[in-house]
């Protein structure tokens, strides 16, 4: 830091992206990205007259993809935030809901961005362990008397709540925002509860575009929740950055949402190889979770997940592995297509046998 | 604002952005807009390749764009940080050197967003008032012992200091830190710092991809200083949304930027039609800033601006007036094609003469 930076700032751990390597041409499932382009619907929305349209501001009140996320999720355009990402959602909603001293819980093991956020914001985080099974306590959240995010499902673990369960922690806690980050939701049937959000004023589920819009070079995140709780965040919108999505991402993002049938293929596409990876790992002795998203968490006792992670790189194929505390026995996969998490099981297999 | 809100907040007037009417097709001259398109090479870079790839994260650390930008002024990527417009560049300086309590100054009549940053950030803003022909006293900031914040040229002035004047101020305040906004520089001759910046390491020169390079829809905007500074605005980025510029915008921005002959091109053309504008209005006896901008600032007795501004709208020709101390009396006219200036002389001159 400069001498000229506030010293608030000093204590800040900033978030490390996962790693984007190009030194050769990896199978790259390390990032949980689609393994499948976006709809062709992109294609034909970035054309010659959009492009010959960039020398006009974008539009601040992104009334065309808000019409079109309102449309999917039957919802008004009001309930509706927009933002550069879901992390820039997520950062708002930090800031609105906790900044300068408020409260916020999570889960220990989650998305690691949250500390992050709440570091820069100032706000009180408390993080509460999971269970040794990697599952969320409901209990634990039930009345908190804080505010609450919880991703679901959760990652890296893969695991979600149920619907109900969700419920009983919005439901419970009245005065507090419950914000339920969706990221991975689309791969994990009958969870999203953007279905409850005009019965909760306190909800605010947030959902991306990077995972099953296979759209995460776009940057496009978004919240569904009461009209209440999206003034919030338009109010610190339009105090920081009122254009904050581009015309480019307005235009392909409202392709990609209107194209329902193309979404549900891929989804179902992903969920088919998830299952199919699982059974393949778990086939060959490795403790694997209930993974809900397009990755999984897993182990084996035959190569530590550290080693399985270089041996794995070396050989031209990118998973994560995190050196934290309780997880560190586990790697994370991301779903690529059917053909190259078949190239990975045998390479796997290769590798291990290499050690015996 | 929800009950769910941090009461902090409640104090903030949000930035308002240039009204965005569709009700009619517009001769659009209140937002500073190129009336030209961008750069051609940046149709050739949104390619069908480039659409496919964006299931990938686009690059957290920008290295393609920093280059491209330090190329282009001659310093070191490690010297450029780039952000969603810059708007989202100058907020985080906002944060990083003003946060929670610190110390800025700007100029009372300026771009509109600075005291708004400073309300989110908790930032104590002085706002010096201009001298009565709006130009900046440069004695008021030698020495000043705060953060400075001055747009050069000014908006909605168009008035600029000289490179020597900035010089000054940024020598004479080595403690903190000096943001030049040279959002409009380029149609300034020999008025950019840019090549102070390895001089001084408290100097920060903020610039944009919306005017000069005609991207305004593709939000991109960069700092160029010591990397001391841009190191600052790198931790508050990756600790608050590390994508924050998508794949889209660093490839059309890397093609704009490499077209140095079409950039100098459409500014030689724009600086032709200002002067042509200015001289039209002087003729007509309208008392005209020295504007060095890509806008006119200007008033005349024969009808009071918020007036012109009416009847030019229900002409479909959009200016800016505002009705705000000290410059209620003038109203700012963007640059557009020497045609549309022609008509709108000719408009303004039949609006005049239906009063007389």
């Amino acid at each position: 830091m400069s001498s000229f930076m506030r010293k608030e700032y000093d204590s800040i751990e900033p978030y490390t992206p996962g790693e984007q390597l190009n030194d050769k041409k990896y199978i790259k499932l390390n990032t949980n990205e689609s393994p499948f382009p976006a709809s062709p619907k992109v294609l034909e929305a970035l054309n010659t007259n959009l492009i010959s349209s960039l020398r006009l501001y974008s539009d601040p009140k992104l009334k065309k993809i808000k019409e079109a996320i309102a449309d999917f999720y039957d919802v008004t355009p009001e309930q509706i935030f927009v933002g550069n990402g879901s992390d820039d959602v997520i950062a708002f909603a930090f800031m609105a809901f906790g900044g300068l001293g408020g409260e916020f819980c999570c889960p220990d093991i989650t998305y690691s961005f949250y500390p992050v956020f709440a570091d820069l914001f100032k706000v009180n985080l408390e993080q509460i362990p999971l269970k040794d099974d990697f599952s969320i306590d409901v209990n634990d959240y039930i009345g908190k008397n804080k505010n609450i995010i919880i991703a679901n499902p959760n990652a890296p673990t893969g695991l979600a709540l149920t619907h109900e369960e969700i419920e009983l922690i919005v439901k419970t806690n009245p005065h507090n925002v419950v914000i339920i980050d969706e990221a991975y939701v689309d791969f994990a049937e009958n969870t999203s509860v953007v279905d409850l959000v005009n019965q909760y004023e306190n909800l605010m589920v947030t959902q991306t575009f990077s995972k099953s819009r296979s759209l995460a070079g776009l940057r496009v995140g978004f919240s569904v929740s009461s009209k209440a709780l999206t003034d919030d965040l338009e109010k610190l919108k339009y105090s920081f950055n009122p254009y904050n999505v581009n015309t480019l991402s307005i235009e392909a993002a409202t392709a990609a949402i209107s194209d329902r049938k193309y979404y549900e293929k891929t989804i179902a596409e992903t969920v088919k190889i998830r299952e199919f990876t699982k059974e393949e790992l778990i086939k060959r002795g490795f403790t694997v979770t209930d993974s809900k998203t397009n990755f999984v968490f897993a182990k084996t006792d035959k190569i530590p997940s550290s080693e399985l992670y270089e041996e794995l790189r070396n050989r031209g194929i990118l998973i994560r592995y995190f050196n934290a505390p309780r997880i560190s026995e586990y790697f994370r996969m991301s779903m690529g297509t059917t053909e190259q998490m078949k190239k990975v099981i045998e390479v796997i297999d290769e590798i291990i046998k290499e050690r015996e």
